[in-house]
């Protein structure tokens, strides 16, 4: 090929109601756009700590390492598996979900050996049953558990279990790519020791970064290790060398992403927490009210439902494909689909961050009233 | 934390005359700021599309799995070793510099035993030398080379190693983090099997993005292998199936990147690539000229020297924190400095694509004219 042909792009600007992205605020894309610099340019280092200690903010901990990794959510996912897992290790999953079983197949390639504590998606992972299989399992190296299962829709209930691995030496790793910056993700108070989340969900920054933030007893462990973490881009140790005041050259900071989550950290604070997360259980609320008018169904179990992402079966005889093709092409609007064995029967409608207003449940109302009425 | 006291942020313009990354043209900053889509959106499939075709543009492949991986090159270097390396599989090394070294430090974490053929730091590895090795070592899975060695400034000639592992089972995988997009990287004719980059060098798109290109061979062996690929993030098995006609999900599209990826491929094809590639070498050279006119001594091998990056060891008596910090604070202008054992011996020089005209070589020697002389 000599001569791209192709033109512009124009992307539409969509009201992302679904599982992630969200909207981004008009300040996040100016700040994104500002000038790219160096990967050790004191400024960058700078914008760096600025990023780890809003993340102590949002994650709620005094965690020194608290960073954000150059990749998205699932990057994340690994780091949380491949930094503390040697081959052979056992950990025990709570698998409701997509994303909890991609947690099992994520263990399993570290050489982990999992014990799968099931449960029927749409419901949470009973605490005392996971206490007991840990009980059975005292060698047990890691808890995984998904605190906002984005493929159903489910708010998993840490405090238990936190409060039970603190006193044994099993690792709590948590999820946190849907709730953390909507929902209360207490870090340190439940005893989470790792903790991944994303950029593009509740924080409404653009994906392509994952913050993570490692507890002390989880640092501990990993510099007990006996064996290299498998993975050079993730592993944590050297990820410290560079967000730490060692500050020694492990990739090239990717600059433009960073200037853009320091501004969706702001934008948080400036809101504050507290009232960020009754923004989206107040508009929660409202969005399953309005759905269940429209004859969905709630799918998660009841006192349990996230704010920032409702699951809903659809209502006998609208189809699917078509009705979100509508909803996309001609609203501008997108709700995702069903994951895995619930494509086709279920939506996930997201509410996060920026998206988290008022009118854009009237948006999607006034388009479903046009479509499925 | 309850509010967020910093400020904003507003990073200096600088002149990005290091290792990378280089300065961004303005267009490129104003597509990655078009609205964020979701991640299968088709608009943000067919950007991918598109992004695939050009990236086949500029590795000179038709290779079908082109893409472009949602980290930095560090990323893709653990990629090339971690989809086609089985535990205990041999794979062979040219050693000469820092990321050569990197190599072998990520083949042996995915359980690789790694035979190194070293070679001093600013010279090339013999081709003839690493045939003989790779006959030596029939079994050898993989042949490792790095094109253009950022951290001795030495662009490696890979024609006859590509030559002879065409004719046998060894892939030959290459970092071309440093010259795709500024010099001649001919995949095909030169029978390169996996071969990675980075968006932030001679593409000058902002740090975050890692385009890689596969050859069927090469994907034949991730097919055959007997275990899975020990990274999730990284399986290209995954990755082509995202990329590809499947779209299945596997993680969330960094869609802002790759609006800034597209573009920034555009400008290379609006410009051509041989003009491109003549632009380096002509101003490269005329770098190096300048550089040695203030007494800095051209530290890689004579006819193997990047026209992208100079390396250069500093005259006697300049002391190399003191003047790459005035350069820094007072000119805004970014060179790099050593890495590993060259630290505080060598400078390394970019100028690469955006950065690289005629305009900042003035910059640059009017600053040292100031501070040096």
């Amino acid at each position: 090929m000599e001569k791209w042909t192709g033109g512009d792009m124009h992307p539409s600007y969509r009201i992302l109601m679904g599982p992630g992205p969200s909207n981004v605020h008009y300040r996040v894309y100016q700040a994104m756009s500002n000038p790219v610099i160096g990967y050790l340019d004191p400024q960058i280092l700078a914008c760096m700590d600025e990023i780890s200690e809003m993340l102590r903010g949002v994650f709620q901990t005094e965690n020194r390492v608290t960073l954000a990794i150059s990749g998205t959510g699932s990057s994340g996912m690994e780091a949380s598996y491949v930094n503390f897992v040697e081959p052979g290790d056992l950990v025990v999953i709570g698998v409701n979900g997509f994303f909890a079983d991609r947690m099992t197949q994520v263990a399993s390639r570290c050489g982990a050996k999992v014990v799968r504590v099931e449960e029927e998606w749409g419901k949470i992972i009973d605490p005392e049953r996971m206490i007991k299989v840990l009980k059975e399992h005292p060698e047990a190296k890691i808890c995984g558990l998904v605190h906002g299962e984005t493929s159903t829709g489910v708010r998993q209930p840490l405090e238990e279990i936190g409060a039970y691995c603190k006193k044994v030496d099993t690792l709590l790793v948590v999820d946190a790519v849907t709730t953390l910056g909507g929902y209360d993700v207490r870090v340190d108070e439940w005893g989470i020791d790792v903790c991944y989340a994303s950029s593009q969900k509740c924080l409404s920054v653009p994906p392509g970064l994952c913050p993570i933030t490692v507890s002390p007893k989880a640092m501990d462990l990993l510099r007990s290790r006996k064996t290299k973490v498998q993975s050079f881009y993730l592993d944590l140790g050297l990820l410290e060398k560079y967000w730490g005041e060692d500050r020694v050259y492990h990739h090239t900071a990717p600059a433009s992403m960073f200037y853009a989550l320091r501004e969706g950290l702001k934008i948080i604070f400036e809101e504050g927490l507290e009232r960020r997360f009754r923004r989206h259980e107040t508009l929660g609320d409202r969005l399953k009210m309005e759905l269940e008018g429209f004859g969905f169904k709630l799918f998660a179990q009841e006192g349990y439902r996230l704010p920032m992402l409702t699951s809903v079966l659809l209502p006998e005889g609208v189809d699917d494909l078509k009705a979100r093709s509508r909803l996309l092409n001609e609203y501008n609007i997108e709700v995702g689909a069903g994951l895995g064995w619930l494509k086709g029967k279920i939506w996930r409608v997201g509410l996060m961050g920026e998206t988290c207003k008022v009118r854009y449940i009237h948006c999607l109302t006034g388009a479903l009233r046009d479509i499925l009425t």
